[in-house]
């Protein structure tokens, strides 16, 4: 038998935003190292897998990523289906890239099962289209969690011709706004914050970039927050009205 | 009974990529209004609604925007479920902002049902992380489709900064990597294009992006092409080659 491992994105946290194949190979793993902000509701549908929880907590001392890389590669050479599950797509900012090049240097057979990204779902389920014609025919998607890294990137975009997306951005809100206006984004611009889409708990804020720093987002127990900034959110609260009426009319309407 | 919409995103292809709730969706439809792009496999989960194709395919007359709005809202408000399968994600550059106003507008309850988007998840299929620390801390996603939309977007982003996503741009693609590099992007950068992912007809070329107007492309029977630029293609060759064997390794592995 030859192990194998699948770098799965578990996708926003929805079960029901699992992909048919996730599920396929969740429910065939010998192994499932998964990342902290996956709930337990997608765990479950590897029951009688090993499963380890490998992921990074704010605050919390956590596994390094050469442990993860190992324990994949150790439960491969095993002869072990692993699955890495990993919160959103795997390879948008959450270092899917390296553990894929890390399994690839040692000879273990993988392959990429791309997850409905966070980044573009968070707003959407907020009812924020990230691009809409004659408003933003493109988008701009940036780690907010070192500002080394962010900072250039954003300085890098002229204003007002993009709409802005920022993951693991919450800590660092009120740098990236200052820095944006700075840069000569309107203080105006719309701006919104979602966080942890598509699940019982997801919220919102919104409001103007100017207020993005000082919004009144509770430590939100570490979920994930996504920022979305650009005059798209302004087409929010058009469908964001009717979606929160519907999303009810749709459980009922289909009977789940 | 309550009419209902569902604006769902059906993936970069393969039906394994769509969700869950797609899925669930699908089944319970009596009206699904599908884009050309859309292959059967998808469709076949509908077996017992009405089916339309309203997409759009070059060269041929197509369905107007307006109609398939209101042959969505006419669904609804004839007490039908319906579902809009858009390809990728219904958000991303697809007018599912503009069929969500619609709806919105008309007083029809829908909701949105977030899917795999192709920008990301076709370069992922073809070895090619987004993101990758140290290389690239951030991506852009544009339309290709017209260079008044996508010239000034292109220009507003400083040389090697992050990497460039286009979709629908394969046509546009030498007039593309000329305005990049006038702009000042290295002619040498790393650029692919990536078609039909997730499909068996899937295919890839990479090179320059100097090369990239010249690339060796088939018309491609219209399959939908996303082209990929940044130092993050450099990465392709490493992961590509590892993913070349293991995908039929995971087939025989787990089953399928």
């Amino acid at each position: 038998m030859t192990g194998f491992v699948s770098l799965v994105g578990a996708g926003p946290g929805d079960p029901e935003l699992l992909t048919l194949k996730a599920v396929r190979r969740l429910r065939a793993a010998h192994l499932v190292l998964y990342d902290a902000l996956v709930g337990p509701e997608l765990i479950a549908f590897a029951p009688s897998a090993q499963r380890f929880c490998v992921g990074k907590r704010a605050g919390r001392k956590s596994i390094s990523q050469s442990t993860i890389e190992r324990l994949m590669i150790r439960g491969a050479q095993r002869g072990k289906r692993v699955v890495r599950l990993k919160c959103g797509d795997p390879f948008i900012l959450s270092r899917g890239g390296e553990e894929a090049l890390a399994l690839r240097d040692a000879g273990v057979s993988f392959e990429v099962v791309p997850g409905v990204s966070t980044a573009v779902s968070a707003p959407a389920l907020a009812g924020i289209p990230v691009t809409y014609r004659g408003i933003a025919s493109g988008f701009v998607v940036v780690s907010g969690h070192a500002e080394t890294a962010f900072g250039p990137l954003l300085d890098a975009i002229l204003p007002d011709t993009a709409t802005i997306i920022v993951l693991m951005g919450i800590a660092s809100r009120g740098v990236l706004a200052a820095r944006l206006i700075r840069r000569g984004w309107r203080p105006e611009t719309p701006a919104a914050v979602v966080l942890a889409a598509s699940t019982p708990a997801m919220r919102r804020w919104s409001g103007r970039l100017d207020e993005l720093g000082h919004a009144p987002l509770e430590a939100g127990g570490g979920a994930p927050g996504t920022i979305v900034i650009g005059d798209v959110v302004g087409l929010q609260a058009l469908v964001a009205g009717a979606r929160a009426d519907t999303l009810t009319a749709s459980a009922i309407a289909i009977g789940r």
